[in-house]
Order: C-alpha cells, then structure tokens, then sequence
C-alpha cells in the first residue's frame, strides 16, 4: 500500500515504520514525506519515545491544513460546510429551501455560502482540495449530471460541477443523496465495516451500496435502485414508473399515508413521511401496523441483497426510519426467515445513527475519496515539484 | 497506481513512460524496475524506436520465468494447469474422479499432477508463485476451507491450504468454484469489463459478482449465493435447503428433469442436466419450454440483482446453459421486463463463451490476483534485498 494511503487512517508513524510497512528505501520514504509535507496533506507529530539513539519524528495526515467541502441537497433543505483531511466537519450553514427552485437559485446559495464560511474561517481559497455534493435523484457520476431526476425541474443534465467550477478551481464530486449517506453512515457509526447497504426510506426508497469496503455505483450508476423491484405483496398497486407492485408504490412514506388514509386513519391529509411517523409517535395502532408491514416488504427485497452481496451491516434511514424499531423489526422478521444460515451469521440490520448528518458527512467524504486518492496525490507531487526535466529522455 | 500494477496489462513501457504515468523520480523508478528485473516479475523487451539520443528500453511483466498454478476441482474432475504471469495456460492435466472422494485422495493426485507438470516443464518449483484453487461447494475464503459443502464429504473445514502447502511452500488461494469462473469468463471473454455477473445454472445455481473491477465474496464469503431466494412460482416446491420455492429447487438441472419426469417425457432416468440438454438439443418442446421456464425463474432474481448492482454483463453458464439460448431468452424476458430503463441500456445477458475452462483460467488468475498484488509484491522485494539494515533506527 502507497504510504499516504497508510496515513490517511489518522494514525502518526516513523519513517521507519511507513519504510517497514511499504518496503520502500528510507531515502524513498523520505522524499516522499518531503513532498506530501509541501502540499500540506501531513504534518510531523510530536516526537516519538525513542528506541535509542535520536529522538524519532512521526508524522500523520494534517489535519490543520488542507481542506474539503461537502455540500447536501435535499429536497427541502442546502447545507454546506467544510471538513479535514479526516472527514471531520469544522462549520456548516445550512438553508431551507426547495430543489424545485433550479440549480442556479440552489448552487447561487452553495457557492456564496461556501466562500462564506471560507472568509469566516482561518482558510484561504486555495486550501481547498475538492467539494462533494449529494443531489437527491440520478446522477451521472462520470460527469456528475442529474440523469432526469423526478423531483427537480430544470436539473436534468445540469453541469454542476462546471457550474460551481466557476467559483471555485477544484474538482467537484457529484453523487445521489443515498450513496453519500451509506459513506457518511459507514465513517460515523461503521468505520472498519466493508460490506455495509446504506437504504433511505422516505418519499422514495434507494440504496447505497458498499462492497469490499468501496462504494459500488454499478455500470451507469444506477446500483442501489432498489425502490422499484417487485414486491409479491400488492401485485396490482401502481407506481409512478408505470410498472405495478414496485417497492417505493407500497413502503415509501406516502405509499403508507395512502393506506391509513384509505382506512380512515385521522392525521393523514398531505401524505408525507412526517405524518407516518408522527402517527406511530402516537402509537396509532394502524400505523404501527402499517409501518410493520412496510418494513417485511423491504425485508423481501432485502433477503436478496443478502444473498447476493453477503452485507455485515443494513442500516435504514431516511424519514421513515424515524418510526423506531417497527420498519426495522419487519424487515428483521423476513431477512432471518429467508436466508441461509451463514449469511445472517453476524448481519446487523438497524437504525441509521448519524440521521440527517450522514449527508452532509458523506459528502464530504466524497470529495475526501478523489482528493487524497493514490492518483491524485500523485497528480497533485508531479505539478507541484517536477522532477523529471522535459530534457531528459529515454 | 504503482509502477508493477501499471505493468500487469502486459504492455511494454519505458522508464520515461513509467517516470510520467507514477509520478515517481527517474532514479526511483530505475531501482523499482531492477527490484522486479531480480525477482524476475518483469523483464526488457527489444529497444524502442528512440526520440533522439541513446535507444529507450522498454520492460514487460515477464512472460516466461515465473509461473502460477490453477486447480479446478468439480463435482466429478480435476484439472492442473500451469499458467503465466498474463494469465496464458501453459499445460494442464486432467483427471475424472468425484469430488466424494474426500480431499487426501482429490489432493494427492492434485500434488502429485503439479509436480509432473512442473517436471516436464522449463520451470522449476521455485518459479512457481503461488496455487489457486476451485472447489465445488462454498469455501471460507480468508481460511481456504470448505463450509458445510453438501456434495464433498470429508470435506468439511478441511485444511486445503495447509495440506497442499505440505508439498508446495507458496501460497494457496481457494474459492468456489462460480467465483473462479466469473474471473475466468471476465478475463477471457470480457476483458476491461468492471461489472459482470457470473450465473451458473447446474445441479445448483450459483452466481459470482464481479463489481468496480473486483470479485465481490461479501462478509462470509457467501455473497452470490442466490440459489436459495424465494422465486414467486411455484411456492410450494420444497428444496433440499429446508425452505420452499427456492430458485434452485425450480431452476436447476434436476429440477428441471424432474418436471419433464412428471410429465412423463421419455429419457430421464437419472434426473440430470445432461438428460435435459440431451432432449433440448433433439428438439423436445417440453424440454424447451420447461428450460425457457427456467429462464424466467432465474430472471425473476436477476431482476433484482440489476437494481442492486447495475452490471453490464451477466453471463449464464454451468451445464444448463449448453440447452442454448433457451435459458437466456427467458432471463431476458423477465429482465427487461421489470427492470428500469437506464440499468438494462447497455446490459449484456449473455451465455458463457469459455465454457468448462472457465474455472481453471480463473483458479490461475485468483493465484495471480495474490501474487501479483502491490502488497505480496513489496514483500517479496524486501524479502529479497533488505534495504533497511535493522540496526538503523528513528
């Protein structure tokens, strides 16, 4: 392993630690210390006890330096705020408003709150490494492009990252609001854990999928579509993709506000989330019932992911999530009486921790990702220190 | 990417060309490639035509002096095959014998069929890397020993790696074997494609996934274990898992036969995949549909399996995939029925082109993929020319 990549754990080790580890030639590992410490991305720490002879420097990822952005738009609300090299968030400002509002009026606000909290902070403009948004609907990760997103008119094939790109001169990371959540969840409240299925339950049910501790997006980067595999129970119930019996038609958090309102349920009268959850609060026995229920579909569609990608963590979140143990104790219920034995074993499935800030943590984690990647910072020691004279060849 | 890495796709390079792609200094990408030139990994190829100035060499991973072993065991045989650096087969030999024969028996012959080839070859054991091995029923990975496998008794947690260790001082991967052939199918038929799954539809039904360019085993090592998720027909149908209406116990070769049985079609008699693709091929239209039928079924849980990891090619194979295109028209139904636009655009189900050498081109390359990784790499150079003398300290 490349020795900025060992260091990107947080942990400080000698030169002759990182020359052990990476069987490079101490004169390599130095230059190689010598270069990340020009571009800031580690510092030397405190001197280590000394196993004889003089006192040994250690060195770790800077955390005082170099920086990121995450940016999180929901479907109501923008938050934006800056983070170290370690995923940890140093400030945010956060607003409300809606992504039917279009890109201009959305990004118009994160760029100027971003240079906000940038002048309001003790970093400049060109601390700044890469900004990570999370959008809610498709994206084309390759060019960070919403791809026909349902909820957000005039977003279609938007260039955000040229957009923000006029603003700001660093790579912009664009990904859907699901795959930033399982890395924000993962960092938080799963470090370590590489085969996690991040699933958000709300107005739409998605997933984000982690496999050999990597964020599986898939050829088009579609993987974790979930909301809209067939579910046996409710053959004939109609989705919005005009196929019937989908997963979001009957478990989203307005597919269950249809149903209480059907029985009559009092409370129900926008059909969101909210009133679901509000509804179980009051431990309104239908919607206990129903929320139940919602969770043993999620459960059917899960006990395949099971099979098929062996996960050690499902966690759920989203708005409906905020129900308590009821979605999770459906899907529980249908997960352990599908599967084989061996890959339920140690499988977790529970609450998201993190809630509303896995988000915004994982949008920065995003930008984190590319950032401090192997080619990247290769990229970043070539430009900054040319080594290799255009003369000499051969 | 690390400059042996870079090398794996076989190309030939200059030390400029690998100067500018890692970004390292010419004299450290000079040592770099007299570390590997002494341990024989790579190797210089004729001059390049130079820009001026003294001829450029050129460096390959070598093609000839180090080699790796693949072992693929089945149900009813056994093949060796010696394989290069790039993955080229070099010799094999090949052995019918049931795996029921326990492992001593399986595995000395294994040892023994190495040996042999090694004799005849150019190469001595010392050349040889490392052994990878397949095995026809799930396998703990990170152990190399098989789990509960219900068709190899004597089998169960046996010490493979240990046992051939005993006679080769390498390293022994083992898998099972749709793993190994989802490596093998990608690496012959599918080159430079990230996402594949493997299906293959036999005695069982099994799946490898090959996802962001990596075989994917999950937290136990089950991930693609999808012959036991519930498919919507035939729910009464009871499988030899303790459940009903598994995919396996509607899909496979002798659930298959034993519908054609019920009918009373005339040439089953041992209830097997090859009595089933005999009567496709003489034309039996119950055959034929009841394999189309399978299809579906099979379908029905690739549907999910494309929501959830947006491959871009699913390759069916094993021995009911030689029935033709059967079995895939009806996956393909089912797929492209129910699943989103976007995820089937550019899908490819297809049916295995490498056909039975699937499994030992990839019980090569699973060697491969360990011997050739950065970190086996760096251990065996420091292993070979210790840089840091161990009284240099801090």
């Amino acid at each position: 392993m490349d020795l900025f990549q060992i260091l990107r754990d947080g942990r400080p080790r000698t030169r002759s630690e990182l020359a052990a580890i990476t069987g490079l030639a101490r004169s390599t590992v130095a230059a190689r210390i010598e270069a990340l410490m020009d571009l800031q991305l580690i510092g030397p720490i405190e001197d280590a006890v000394s196993t004889g002879g003089r006192p040994s420097s250690q060195f770790a990822i800077s955390g005082s330096h170099r920086i990121v952005a995450g940016v999180d738009i929901g479907a109501s609300h923008v938050r934006v705020a800056l983070a170290t090299l370690t995923g940890s968030i140093l400030g945010e400002l956060k607003k409300t408003i809606t992504v039917d509002r279009g890109p201009e009026e959305l990004l118009g606000w994160v760029t100027s709150a971003l240079q906000q909290l940038l002048d309001e902070s003790d970093y400049s403009n060109s601390d700044l490494l890469a900004i990570g948004v999370g959008l809610p609907g498709p994206v084309e990760y390759r060019t960070g492009r919403p791809i026909n997103p349902p909820i957000m008119p005039g977003w279609d094939k938007f260039d955000v990252p040229g957009w923000i790109g006029k603003s700001f001169d660093v790579p912009v990371l664009v990904d859907n609001d699901v795959n930033i959540m399982a890395l924000g969840e993962r960092h938080v409240a799963w470090p370590g854990v590489d085969q996690l299925i991040f699933v958000k339950v709300a107005t739409g049910i998605g997933a984000g999928v982690i496999s050999g501790g990597v964020l599986q997006r898939g050829a088009q980067g579609t993987a974790g579509d979930i909301g809209h595999i067939n579910v046996s129970r409710g053959a004939e119930v109609p989705c919005q993709c005009g196929n019937r019996g989908c997963l979001e038609a009957l478990a989203s958090g307005p597919a269950i506000a249809r149903v209480l309102e059907t029985e009559g349920v009092e409370g129900i009268e926008s059909q969101t989330s909210a009133e679901v959850v509000g509804l179980v609060k009051q431990g309104n026995l239908q919607a206990i019932q129903a929320v139940r229920q919602a969770g043993r579909d999620i459960g059917e569609v899960l006990t395949t992911c099971v099979s098929l990608m062996n996960p050690q963590v499902i966690v759920i979140g989203g708005s409906i999530a905020q129900a308590g143990e009821h979605i999770i104790a459906g899907a529980r219920e249908v997960v352990y009486a599908r599967s084989m034995p061996l890959a339920t074993e140690s499988l977790h499935i529970v609450q998201s921790r993190t809630g509303a800030d896995a988000a915004i943590v994982g949008a920065a984690l995003l930008a984190l990702d590319h950032a401090l990647s192997f080619s990247n910072v290769e990229r970043m020691i070539l430009e900054n220190a040319p080594r290799v004279p255009s003369t000499v060849r051969g």
